[in-house]
């Protein structure tokens, strides 16, 4: 064999610089540069390390479970029930629990959730949250051809995206999308090389959504590309307000008269904490607005398993539904979520029991219900500490946190933080959280991985650590701010 | 208000004209109209139309359960201990499910499998599939580092082939793939508008891959476009062949010399039936061949919990093991799957489970080994029962089924077959497999599905149907073939 020297003339053929370029372009600030360092440290601290902390507080993500929240029992006894069919024969998991799992698995090939299921997903789960989409709504219709449950709600959302991106130049589709943003919204966009278009929400107006800001925004953005779709995300994240119907009415009269696919990211529908607010669907105000709208209008909504009450993150549950989406598109979703074959049946599962979970007069609906509501009420105390115990902090601006899992405060920085920062090459907020993160063990993501206005700073925290826990870390943030303010001054 | 008429004035945003035009090219023939129909005809069935069958027979998928196969109890007696951990407190659970549960649990956030993981999934599993390459390849080290767990190993294929798509022209990249291929791949390369690179699997010499035809087949691309990676499916799917330890070597030496990733997709890695024949995974023959190829060639592995001995598709689980990847690559890598924020986690603890099953000396090792033996003899069963009877019938001549779950027989049609299909605008075998659903009830999927040389006609068919059903599909198959010959002579 003549094939040494292999070694020596080979270079990689992957490479950054052969790499896909668009790939390069994605950023994903909740799980970004902080994180990763949160993860060393607290390897650190593992090892023995000393630091003025003995443990790392993750504020940096929506994930209730890995911050103590307990999952409701019945969801768990029934896929612990559908992994292990040999426990329906135990008299210990109670009858509704059985009965559940007993229709999920008929819905299964081969009764077994090791099977795929159809790729838009079982049918018995998607009639269920029809079903419960239709008494959420008031009734409005809902038809299960519509709904196509999901790999988590990123994967419908992303799906959605995929389908609408079209065009070249100034063709190209452009995708409005609140400022700030969830993160996946921007990282989806440039991976598919669409067009991000920002509108911004009023910070001061409780991050309201302004509809002569949509008009700015897409009447500069029609300059350079072609403005198809407008997303929104109500409860908000990270900015934790939530929508008016007037607001919702405003917005799609606004999409119909311009032409707009609307996508509402509704996945914090259960988490709303404010007197005086309430959630509404984007698809029960469309319905209201007459056939003039509702007959034409295309909507797609987003659900997760990940959020509200459950936070079952892990199991990747979701849907999204459909409205006036064009038949042939639709077969065409059809087509491309095939090709991944079917979403997590574990998931399906979830989501089928969130959309119908125990009733009135069954076995398990009592302890459900306590469950329910003591998760809800311990995120609305825990919504109102927050804001409360941030705006005595002089130097931090609160909005009131109305639903969702997070405050999304504005921070005054000292002029040679600022300063500091840009020298480093860093956003002011990065430099200011990873300082809280190595002095105080505090998990925060920078309001510039978010998108805010220019000249203003923030960051985003979850409500979710245990209330305990929760005010702890809210005074060492109010420790560190002031520590900060003055040792830049 | 004056927006009356909007109804008339507005047509759809979103049509199949204004649509991501690469997504429509996509094709995946294993959910295409044959199956749509044989969906069909099951609910046509259930409403009491009459056919000359009583019900639809799929062999079209590789869904184990959905076919009868049963579960590992072990594996499932686990996951309900994770989904439900007051189950930890049962005495009818052996104790070495409880300490898997235990370790799973604790590998999660807040332990709770509802948590969301770090998106290259569960460190300690990662750490377990480590181990159990290191194990597999004859003690070649794995570092954790380099296992990325994915939504099946679907999703860690296309994350692979999204990083390697790059340029524009003559210099976008190619990837090489055999034809007949598992529709994945054709289906993700023309959503990433990637060059779609044939080579001939040689058909005569039971679907082995010969390097000539490599040869002619890179340099061919080479004439319009940049061929980086090639793809290898063992064992193969749709074709069930297991390649030989030299041919791995020659693909190596080849991919070496070429400058190409090697992408080895090596889900049916337990799934070898015929006598002579050993699964050789790439990188222990990659290892094997001395640190001139182990220390360059870049090589990405996938596997999956679908396939094999415990065919559990539904959960959606695999892994890929990244070999020689540049650390900025991987860097990007790791970036791109945190924007999907991780696998689900149940898919994630059942590969825990496969690559750390119950060993000698633990309570549940006897059953385990019993029901993997039972499933895997069976399979082999009937692989050959499959090719046996095939090769009874004229016209149908079926190579032996070495590995893998499927028969890839080819039929010859008659010439007026062939043309009334051509004047309907089908493929011949698409004409024929529409016939044989229609006649008996038996779903296939036709070979114009997965490629094939031009003025063949394939069909492919599993081999997971229970034995006796297996025997009924066989001998009504041989009767339609004789009957459809005749009909078009
Ligand atoms: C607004 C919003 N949409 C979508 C998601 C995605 O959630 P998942 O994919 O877990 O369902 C999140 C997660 O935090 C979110 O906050
Ligand atoms: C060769 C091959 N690769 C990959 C897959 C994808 O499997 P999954 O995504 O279920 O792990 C399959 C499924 O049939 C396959 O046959």
């Amino acid at each position: 064999m003549s094939e040494n020297g292999v070694t020596a003339r080979r270079s990689k053929v992957l490479t950054i610089d052969t790499m896909n370029a668009t790939v390069k372009k994605v950023e994903y600030a909740v799980r970004g540069p902080i994180v990763q360092r949160a993860v060393q440290i607290e390897k650190e601290l593992k090892e023995g390390a000393k630091k003025p902390f003995t443990e790392v507080i993750k504020a940096n993500i929506g994930d209730a479970h890995a911050m103590g929240q307990q999952p409701i029992t019945f969801f768990r006894q029934v896929l612990a029930l559908c992994s292990y069919p040999e426990l329906l024969k135990d008299g210990n998991f109670p009858e509704d629990a059985k009965h559940r799992a007993r229709r999920i698995l008929q819905g299964c090939g081969g009764e077994s959730i090791g099977a795929y299921s159809g790729s838009q997903g079982i049918e018995c789960i998607r009639q269920d949250v029809a079903r419960y989409i239709e008494r959420r709504d008031g009734g409005v219709p809902c038809d299960p051809d519509n709904v196509f449950l999901s790999t988590g709600a990123s994967d419908g959302i992303v799906t959605m995206l995929k389908l609408l991106v079209a065009g070249e130049g100034r063709s190209r589709t452009g995708i409005m999308i609140s400022i700030p943003q969830y993160p996946l919204y921007s990282a989806a966009l440039a991976e598919l090389g669409a067009v991000q278009v920002n509108y911004y929400l009023d910070e001061e107006k409780c991050w309201g959504l302004d509809i002569s800001e949509l008009q700015r925004s897409l009447e500069a953005a029609r300059q350079h590309c072609n403005p198809r779709a407008l997303c929104i995300i109500n409860p908000g994240n990270p900015t934790g307000q939530v929508q008016s119907r007037q607001c919702i009415e405003d917005v799609i009269r606004f999409a119909a008269k311009e032409d707009l696919f609307l996508m509402a990211d509704e996945v914090y529908q259960d988490n709303v904490y404010a007197d005086g607010c309430q959630f509404h669907s984007f698809k029960k105000v469309l319905f209201e607005m007459g056939p003039e709208y509702s007959n034409t209008v295309e909507l797609a909504s987003f659900h997760s398993t990940s959020k509200c009450y459950m936070g079952e993150c892990g199991f990747r549950g979701g849907y999204m539904e459909v409205i006036n989406l064009d038949p042939e598109v639709k077969e065409q979703l059809s087509k491309l979520v095939s090709v991944r074959l079917c979403p997590p049946v574990p998931g399906q599962a979830l989501m089928g029991l969130v959309v119908n979970p125990p009733q009135p007069g069954e076995p398990s609906y009592t302890t459900f219900m306590k469950e329910r509501t003591g998760v809800l009420s311990t995120l609305a105390e825990k919504a109102k500490l927050t804001e409360q115990i941030l705006n005595t902090v002089p130097g931090i601006a609160c909005n009131p946190v109305q639903g969702a899992m997070y405050s999304f405060p504005r921070i005054t920085l000292p002029e040679r933080a600022v300063k500091e920062a840009k020298e480093k090459g860093q956003a002011p907020d990065m430099l200011y959280c990873m300082k809280l993160l190595e002095e105080t063990g505090i998990c925060l993501v920078p309001g510039s991985g978010f998108g805010q206005r220019d000249g203003t700073y923030h960051f985003r925290m979850t409500i979710l650590p245990p209330v305990d826990k929760l005010q702890i870390l809210l005074s060492k943030l109010k420790e560190f701010h002031q520590r900060f303010t003055q040792q830049y001054s």
